[in-house]
C-alpha cells in the first residue's frame, strides 16, 4: 500500500463519516424519531407535545456539535453521572497523550524513518507506507536514539497524565460517595450462608445473631425469598393496574384459595408490599371476585411479628441470605469487613449491592456452591479465550485483503459471545464485563499481530523478537482498521441503526401510534470502554514504529469525544451508577499497553542491534511497572472500600441534622424483592394519579433476572439514578 | 546401580545412623553437655546441681526413645506450643500417607513393573534398579491401569488426610486464640504513615485522630521512636546492673549534661522506663557521680503530659508510627481492617505484631518507601532463584557420581544464602522464610530432574514429556539422597555438632567454668519445614514411578518423628509463637507436590501411549485443584484474621469476670521499645534479688535489630513464651 492508496481510503471513510453526520443532523430533527435520538430527554420530560412538521427540519446543520462542545462537565455529571464523566476523561486522556505522541513522532521520528536508508525516494504520493516505519532504519543506526527519546517522552507524559487523571477521579469518587447521602447500600450488609437450624427459621437466626453481636448498631433485617410460582403470579398481578381488571379476575379465578393465602401473607410480610397489597386488594374488591382475599384481609395483623413466619410453608421459602440494615454507614462497613464466625463459610458478610444492581435469584444460590460457579466461570472463560485464539490465527492465514473483514467479524462475534456468556453471572456487571472485554480485545490484538506465525515460535526468549518483526508489518492493516472500524463505529453509535430500524418498522408495519418504549438504553460501557482501550493500545504500540497512524487516531478520539458526549446528553439513561469503579481497569490496561509498547521497542532495538537504545529501554520498563505499583497502592483501595473517616463524618453530619430517622425509615423499603420499581415503593399506592406513568416504568422482573439488560431487548426500565436524586430533594 | 549396591549403601547409612544414635544416648547423659542437649529443660530449671560422674553414663541406652514415644501431645503443646504440634502433625501426616502409598505401590505396582517386559530376569540382588521403575512397562501395556489406580488411591487418601489435618489444626488454632487471653497484640493496632503536621507532634495527631473517630474504644497510644546514639547509650546503661558501677560512672562521665537530660526525659516518657529509671538512678546515686541526674530528678513531673513532648528535640525523634491500644479485642480488629483516610497511604492500620515479634527499627521505615522495599525484595528473590538455577544445571552436567555432592553442596549453599537474604526484612518471619525455602527446594528438584536438558525443550507442550522422561532416571539418585542427606540430617539434628564443638572448645581451651549460654536456640522451622516438605515431594513424585524409594522414606519419617519430638521436648526453647500460621503453606506445598505427581504420571501415560490411563488422570488433576480451592475457602481465612464472634465472646467473658481493667493495665507496659526484656518490664526494679537472672536474660538489642536470631550466634535470649504464661498465671 502506498500513500495515495491510504489517502484514498481515508478520503472514502471521511466522506462516509461526514455523510452519516449530515444524515444524523437531519434525522435528529424529526419529531417521530425523538425516542431514538432523545431517549434521555424524553425520559425526563414526557409530557412535551410533538412539534408540527416544518421544512427547517430537513436542512442539515452543525448545531448539535456546537451544543455538545459548549456543554460543561457539570451538566455531563448531572445527566450521566460519574461513570459518564470518567468515560469522557478516558477519551480526553487519550486525545492528550496522542497529541503529544503525534508531535514527537511526526516531527522527530517520521523524518528519520523516511531518510533511514540511503535510497532513491520516489515521489511522496507513490511512496510505500513501509518507508515511514521503523523498518526503514539501518542496522546499528545512530538515529535510533531518537526513537528511544520519543519512547521516553511518551511514557513519561503518559504516566504523568495517568497520575493526575487517577488523582482527580479519586477525588471525584470521594465527592460522589460523600454526595450520595441516601444511598441505601451504604447502610446495608448482605449476609449469606446463614446456618440452617431445625429449631428456628433463618429469619430468627439472623435477628438473634445480629442483635447479639451488633446490638448497638443493628437496625432491622430483610430475608431473601426463593421465587416460586406464587411469587411469579404475584409479580404478574402487581404488573397489572386496576383498569385491566379482566386479567386480574382470570388470575384470581385460576389460583386456588391456598395460593391466595400465600399471596396475602407475602403482601403482609413486606412494608412495601403492604402498600401494593392494599392497592391490589382495592383492585380485587372493585372487581368483586376475590372472595378468598376478602376473607383473609379481615384477619388481625400481628403487632411485631411482621417478618416472623410461624407458618412452615413460608419458612420453607426463605433463602439462607438476608439484607441487614444498620444504624450507621460505619457500622455497616465494619460488619461487612469482619469474618463473623469461626467457620468462614458461614455468616459471610459483604456490603450490599445497590437496590438496582441486586439480582435476587442469584442471592438464593447456596454460598458453598458459589465458589464452584466462580471457578467454572473462570475455567470456561480461559477455555473460551483459548478457542477464541484459533479463528484469529486462521484469519491471519488468509489473504491480507480478506483479513480485515474476518477480523472485524471475529471481534464482533467475540463481543456478542462474551456478553451472552457473562451476563448471567455478573454481580458487579460493569467491572466484570469490562475486564473480560479488555482481555479479549488485547488478546485479539496479540494474536492478530504477534502470534502470526504461531508454529515458528521456538522458545519464550524469542517472543519479543517475533513481536517486533510482526508488529510493523501489521501497521498498514491497523491503519485501515482505525479508518474503517474506528470511524464507522462512531457514526454507527450516533445513528443508532438498530433503534432507527425498530422505530421505522414499528411505525410503518405495526402502525403503533403510541410512543414506542425502545430507545431508552443505558450507556453500553461494556462495549465502549474496551473499544476505546483497543485504540489506545493500537496508538501506543504503533506510535514510534509507524507514526502515520497517529493523525487518524487523533481524529478518532476527537470525534469520539463529540459523539459520546452527545449520546450521554441526549440518548442514554443511567440505570446504574458504579461511581467510576471501572477506572482502575482502564488505568491497568493503559499501563499494559505502555509496557507492551516498550517491550516491542526493546525487541526492535535488539533486532536493529542498537545496544544503547536497548539498554535505556530496560530501566523505562521497570520504572513504568513501579509507577503502576505505586498507583495501585496510592489510589486503588479507594475503589475497593470507603474510608472510615469519611463514613463517620457523614454519619455525624446526618445525626446532627436529625436526618438519621428519616434515612432509617426509607431504608426499610429500599430493597423490594417482588417489585420492579425498587426505589419508588410508595408510588404504587396512588394508583389513579400515576397509573400511566407507572405502567411504562414497570419492567418484567424475569427479564431482569435473566440479565437481558442489553439494548437488543428494548424494554424500558426505570431511571433509578434520578429516583435517588428525587428522594434526595425531598 | 543394582539392588545389592543399593542395599550396601543402605547398610552403611543405617550403621552410621545407629552409631550416631548410640553416641547420642551416651553424650546426653554427660552432665557437662546438658546445655547442648537439654537447653529447654535448663531454661526452665536453672538451679539444678550437676550430678557427679558415674559409670552408668557411659552405657548406651534406648531409654530416650521410650520416653519420647510415651510423651503425650499435651506435653508437646505445653513445651513447644502450637507450632511444634503442627510441625509434628506434618510429620505424622507424611508417615500416614506414605504408609498407604507403600502398601499400594509395593504390593501392586512394584510386581507389575518387575514383570512389565518379557525378559529373562537375573537373580534379584544383581538386578538393575531400573527394572523396578515404570520404565520397565511395555508400550500400550494393559497394566498401566494399576498405576492409574494407585495414583487415584494415593491422591484421594492424601486429600482426605489433608482435609482432616486442616480441620483439626484450624480447631487447634481457634482454641489457641481463645486460650491466649492476655495476648497484648489482640488489643493493639499498629498505625503507620501518620501525616506530618508542622503545628503538632505525631503523638498529638494520633491521640486526636483516634480519640475523635474511635472515642468509645480508644484506650491509649505509644509512639515509636527513632533509635539514635542517646538511646543506644541508654540500652548500654540499662544492660549494666548496680554492681558494675565503674562502667556506669565511665559512661556518665563521658556523656554530657544535655545527654543526661535526654536520658532522663526518655526515662520519664515510658512507664516501663520509669521503673528502670528509678533503679538506674539508684545506681547513679550509690555511685555518687551522676550530678546531672540529681538535678534533673528534682524537676516536678507534669500530670498528664507524660507522653507529650513540648521539647522539639524529643519530638524530632518520633517516627510516623505508633501502637494504639483499644479497650476490646473486637475494636482493635475493626480498626485494623478499615481503611482510615481517603488517602490510603496515610493512617495505615494493621494488627500489631506480638511484643516479641516486633522489630522497632523496621517500624521507623517511612510507609511510602515500604512498597519499594517489598518490590525490591520480590525482584531480588526472583533474580536469586533464576541465578540459583544455573549452578544446579551445571551440577546436572557433571558426572552422576559427583552429582550428589554438588547437589547437596548447592542445597546447603542455597539454604544459607536464603537465610542471610531474608533474615533482615522479615516481619512475619516464619511465613516468609518457609515459603521461600519451599520454593527454592521445589525449584532445585525441578532443575535437578526436569530441566536436565534445558536446551532441548523446544516448546511448552513438551514439558510434561520431558519431565516424565527425566524423573524415573533420577530415581536412583534421589533414593541415595534420602539415604544420605535425609537420614544424616536427622542424626546431625540429634547430635547438634555445632553446639557440641562450641561446648568442647569453651571447656578445654577457654576453660570457662560457668554454664555457657549457647544451647538455647528456638526450633529452626525455617529450615526443617522445607526439608520435610522436600521429602514429601520426593515421596509423591516417585511413589508410582519407582516405589522402591518408599521404604527408605518411611524410615526417614519415623525417625524424624522421634528425633523432632525429642528435640522439641529437650533442646529448643520457644521464642515466638505463630499459632500454626504456617500450616496453609504446608498444605499448599503438599497439593503442589500431588499435582506435580499427577502431571508427571500424565506425561508417563502419554509416553506409554495408554490413552485410558491418560484420560482418567485429567479429572484427577482437576479434582485435586478444586479440593485445594475448597480448602482455601473453608479454612484459610481463619489463618488470616480472627473471627468477630470469637473476639466478642472473649471480650464479654473478660468484662464479666472484671478482668478488663487488669488487662488494660498490663497493656500499657507490654510493648517496650528501649528494653530487651519486653515481657517482664517490672522485674528490673527488684535489682538485688534478680540481678543474676536478669543478667543472662538480657540480649544485645542491636543484635536483635540486625536479625541475627540464627543459632550460629549462640547468644542466650529470654524465653518470652514462658514470660507470657507467667503473666497468665498471675
Amino acid at each position: 500500500m502506498n500513500i495515495s492508496a491510504l489517502l484514498t481510503s481515508a478520503g472514502i471513510n471521511i466522506t462516509l463519516s461526514v455523510a452519516l453526520l449530515w444524515l444524523y443532523s437531519i434525522l435528529r430533527k424529526q419529531p417521530s424519531l425523538a425516542n431514538v435520538y432523545f431517549g434521555h430527554r424524553l425520559a425526563q420530560v414526557r409530557s412535551k407535545h410533538h412539534n408540527p412538521f416544518c421544512l427547517d427540519s430537513l436542512v442539515p446543520s452543525a448545531n448539535w456539535i456546537v451544543k455538545v462542545w459548549e456543554t460543561s462537565d457539570e451538566e455531563i455529571f448531572a445527566t450521566g453521572g460519574l461513570d459518564a464523566v470518567v468515560f469522557l476523561r478516558m477519551v480526553v486522556f487519550s486525545t492528550r497523550i496522542f497529541s503529544i505522541a503525534a508531535i514527537m513522532c511526526l516531527f522527530l521520528v517520521l523524518p528519520l524513518n523516511y531518510f533511514g536508508q540511503e535510497m532513491q525516494h520516489k515521489q511522496i504520493p507513490s511512496e510505500s507506507l513501509d518507508v515511514f516505519t521503523i523498518g526503514n532504519i539501518k542496522l546499528r543506526s545512530r538515529w535510533l536514539w531518537a526513537h528511544c527519546l520519543a519512547l521516553y517522552v511518551i511514557s513519561c507524559c503518559a504516566c504523568i497524565l495517568l497520575y493526575y487523571e487517577y488523582k482527580s477521579i479519586t477525588k471525584m469518587r470521594m465527592a460522589y460517595v460523600m454526595g450520595s447521602r441516601l444511598n441505601p447500600s451504604q447502610f446495608t450488609v448482605l449476609v449469606r450462608a446463614i446456618p440452617w437450624s431445625s429449631r428456628e427459621s433463618y429469619s430468627t437466626s439472623v435477628r438473634k445473631f445480629f442483635a447479639n453481636y451488633y446490638a448497638s448498631s443493628f437496625l432491622s433485617h430483610q430475608m431473601v425469598y426463593r421465587s416460586d410460582t406464587v411469587q411469579k403470579l404475584m409479580i404478574y398481578v402487581r404488573k397489572l393496574s386496576c383498569p385491566s381488571i379482566v386479567v386480574v379476575t382470570k388470575i384470581l379465578l385460576a389460583s386456588s384459595e391456598s395460593d391466595a393465602e400465600k399471596i396475602y401473607k407475602m403482601l403482609k410480610s413486606n412494608p412495601m408490599d403492604q402498600h401494593c397489597g392494599l392497592s391490589f386488594m382495592r383492585c380485587g374488591l372493585c372487581g368483586g371476585t376475590a372472595k378468598a382475599f376478602k376473607i383473609l384481609s379481615s384477619e388481625p395483623e400481628s403487632a411485631n411479628g411482621r417478618r416472623e413466619f410461624a407458618n412452615p410453608d413460608l419458612r420453607e421459602k426463605e433463602c439462607a441470605a438476608a439484607l441487614i440494615f444498620f444504624r450507621t454507614r460505619y457500622a455497616a462497613l465494619v460488619a461487612s469487613q469482619a469474618m463473623q464466625s469461626s467457620n468462614p463459610m458461614l455468616w459471610v458478610t459483604d456490603l450490599a449491592p445497590e437496590p438496582n444492581d441486586i439480582q435476587w435469584t442469584n442471592l438464593c444460590v447456596p454460598y458453598r456452591l458459589l465458589w464452584i460457579r466462580r471457578t467454572t466461570t473462570l475455567l470456561s472463560s480461559i477455555l473460551f479465550m483459548v478457542f477464541f485464539l484459533a479463528p484469529v490465527t486462521i484469519a491471519q492465514a488468509t489473504a491480507f485483503q480478506q483479513q480485515e473483514e474476518v477480523f472485524c467479524l471475529i471481534l464482533s462475534a467475540g463481543r456478542i459471545n462474551i456478553m451472552n456468556f457473562y451476563v448471567r453471572e455478573d454481580f458487579d456487571p460493569a467491572g466484570y464485563r469490562v475486564s473480560t472485554k479488555c482481555d479479549i480485545d488485547a488478546i485479539s490484538i496479540f494474536t492478530g499481530t504477534a502470534i502470526e506465525r504461531l508454529g515458528k515460535i521456538s522458545s519464550a526468549k524469542s517472543i519479543p523478537n517475533q513481536l517486533s518483526r510482526a508488529v510493523p508489518s501489521a501497521a498498514t492493516f491497523f491503519m485501515t482498521y482505525v479508518l474503517t472500524s474506528g470511524w464507522a463505529s462512531l457514526s454507527c453509535e450516533l445513528m443508532q441503526p438498530f433503534a432507527l430500524l425498530c422505530n421505522l418498522f414499528d411505525r410503518f408495519f405495526i402502525r403503533n401510534k403510541d410512543d414506542p418504549s425502545y430507545g431508552s438504553y443505558s450507556f453500553p460501557y461494556h462495549t465502549e470502554v474496551p473499544r476505546v482501550l483497543l485504540f489506545v493500545l493500537l496508538g501506543f504500540t504503533f506510535s514510534i514504529l509507524a507514526p502515520l497512524i497517529l493523525p487518524f487516531l487523533l481524529v478518532y478520539f476527537f470525534l469520539a469525544y463529540l459523539v459520546y458526549r452527545n449520546q450521554i446528553l441526549n440518548v442514554y439513561i443511567t440505570k446504574y451508577q458504579t461511581g467510576g469503579l471501572y477506572w482502575p481497569i482502564v488505568h491497568k490496561t493503559t499501563i499494559f499497553s505502555l509496557v507492551m509498547t516498550q517491550l516491542i521497542a526493546l525487541g526492535i532495538f535488539g533486532l536493529k542491534e542498537s545496544t544503547v537504545a536497548l539498554g535505556f529501554t530496560i530501566p523505562l520498563i521497570i520504572s513504568t511497572l513501579l509507577f503502576n505499583e505505586y498507583c495501585r497502592q496510592r489510589f486503588q483501595p479507594i475503589f475497593r472500600s470507603n474510608p472510615a473517616q469519611v463514613l463517620i463524618e457523614m454519619d455525624r453530619t446526618d445525626e446532627q441534622c436529625r436526618r438519621m430517622e428519616e434515612i432509617h425509615q426509607q431504608l426499610r423499603s429500599a430493597y423490594c424483592q417482588f417489585t420492579s420499581t425498587s426505589c419508588k415503593p410508595y408510588e404504587a399506592v396512588d394508583l389513579n394519579a400515576n397509573e400511566n406513568r407507572d405502567d411504562d416504568r414497570l419492567q418484567d422482573p424475569e427479564d431482569m433476572a435473566l440479565g437481558d439488560k442489553s439494548r437488543a431487548h428494548g424494554t424500558q426500565v426505570e431511571f433509578s439514578h434520578l429516583g435517588i436524586e428525587e428522594v434526595n430533594m425531598k
